[in-house]
């Protein structure tokens, strides 16, 4: 299993420091929750049915021809490489690491590479695995390209996959509307945005026989009824998800200025998170955490991912904190 | 995918009767539902994680050495066969159809038959599929039998995966507490039970090797933040339990005088459903229907199975619909 943020409790023991006395950066997810209410005493009782109208108000959400709601994006990560004979994958690097993880798995002969290596080589692999934004790098790609790159794959018989878990903010640059074209296969997430991780719900968006594959291979049943309902609740409320995207723009350039004035200049990011390459980044990430501050460690690169605090007082407590570490040992 | 039960969006379509008029007893789901509480804001805004207690709360339950949260059996049963090389597959049947096509499906020799065959020839098969108590025919084994059972298999490297669904209103009759033996896997659910069928949360127990295999193939995060939650509250409260076993014990028993009364003598079941094997299963699932009582139609055998009305009320209403159709053209 590989390893992931938002482990709160194991650092919580790690440390010493009471799980509520801590900020939790070590995730993307927004801190800015929509508010689910109460639910309906049937979501929790009765199995849940396919026509219930989540699969219409997403449509609508995501502007796509056709969507196929999953266990959060990581079960189509886990179901896609099963639906095709063994390929050449290329997985953008670094990034969400389960892509690479889940191709190998199932016997796929995956190269990784940076982005202008995958663009600039569209014959070398059948399969070209994309994040959008990518995560951590927060590397961003224009339309043109990913329909160019998809274009040149699909004509034989290729796949472009594109992750787009973090593109809620900016969705006038997501592919979810162009999703019918052959071999073009988008993942949307709404645990990052709608700040729904515990939900473990997302959507693909892809041709309808992508999509029927993959229903087969994921079974009945892959949302449970509670994520059903507030889902069909998240995705209509227009008037929430504006607000969100204002007030997420806000708070991302917000962690891009306190990193860049503690001497962490970004080296890329999106709204909801901000990502620092630094030699000394396992030694931070644990001055940090002695600090009660839980970020997200990454070894190749050496690098650090914060998310956004959720509040002035959790900036200040950044601020603080970086201030303390820079003017410290790791000065 | 297959056909099931609780399609009732679906119905009250077909039959133009609105969804709040139905007696839904197409599922084999308690109608006595675990009460779940308000939820927490956490358990929909942060990832899950793995050590909250849950497995711990889970292994007291099931009295079992080692347990894996999944999401509902039905996750368990479509990743147990991608974890053996091609096998002969011995499946209990009629039964819970899900066990046969998921073997299938990825590649093995699957033999439908008689649980009197399987115990009868255990070196005919790698793998045999009992489900205990049977659904829909409500068989029944001793612990004796498929302990002998599995060690058979075991010498050879088969296994024996018993699905207890619909065991918990009877849980001496369990192997749960046997589940760290070789080649035996135990599938739990709490959507029958616990009436949660919405949760998707299912508990396999089996050797530790078993379940790193399968933790390793379902990947993370499989349930989701809320049903984690219930789950820990709902698998603590032994008063609650001790209750619903008392309370579903009568209601299985008054459901099974009720159709014996109409003249549907039931061919088995257990607390939960009774089945009726009957020639004109398909027009009295019909008939009940028109009736806005909606019944899980088999069609091999023709049968039918009845769930558990939730009240006085709703036996009333089988009762009246029962003596209604069985007097009318079906007689």
């Amino acid at each position: 299993m590989l390893e992931h943020g938002g482990r709160l409790l194991r650092a919580a023991r790690q440390y010493g420091i009471p799980v509520d006395e801590w900020l939790d950066l070590s995730t993307g997810v927004s801190p800015f929750p929509w508010p689910v209410p109460e639910l309906p005493a049937a979501a929790w009782h009765r199995l849940p049915e396919d026509d219930d109208g989540l699969v219409e108000i997403a449509r609508q959400y995501y502007q796509a021809p056709d969507v196929l709601p999953v266990a959060g994006s990581q079960a189509a990560i886990q179901a896609l490489p099963q639906l095709r004979m063994t390929s050449r994958v290329g997985v953008l690097c670094p990034g969400y690491a389960e892509h690479a993880h889940a191709w190998r798995r199932f016997g796929h002969q995956v190269e990784t590479c940076t982005a202008g290596e995958l663009i600039a080589n569209p014959d070398r692999h059948d399969v070209i695995v994309l994040i959008h934004p990518n995560n951590p790098g927060g590397e961003r790609f224009d339309i043109a390209t990913l329909l160019d790159l998809n274009a040149r794959l699909a004509r034989r018989g290729g796949w472009l996959v594109v992750d787009e878990a973090f593109i809620d903010v900016t969705p006038e640059a997501s592919l979810c509307a162009e999703s019918a074209r052959d071999g073009l296969v988008v993942l949307r997430s709404v645990g990052k945005f709608f700040g729904m991780a515990g939900a473990r719900a997302g959507f693909v968006c892809a041709p309808r026989l992508v999509l029927d594959a993959l229903r087969e291979r994921l079974g009945p049943w892959t949302l449970s009824g509670p994520s059903r309902h507030a889902l069909r609740l998240a995705l209509s409320d227009r008037e929430w998800q504006a607000a969100a995207r204002t007030r997420l723009g806000n708070s991302g350039r917000q962690l891009a200025d306190t990193l860049l004035q503690a001497g962490l200049r970004p080296d890329g990011g999106c709204a909801l998170f901000q990502w620092c390459r630094n030699a000394d980044a396992r030694a931070l990430h644990a001055a940090l955490a002695q600090r009660g501050i839980l970020t997200r460690l990454f070894d190749a690169p050496a690098s650090l991912r914060f998310g956004l605090p959720p509040d002035a007082a959790g900036f200040q407590r950044l601020r603080e904190a970086l201030a303390d570490v820079r003017a410290g040992a790791l000065a």
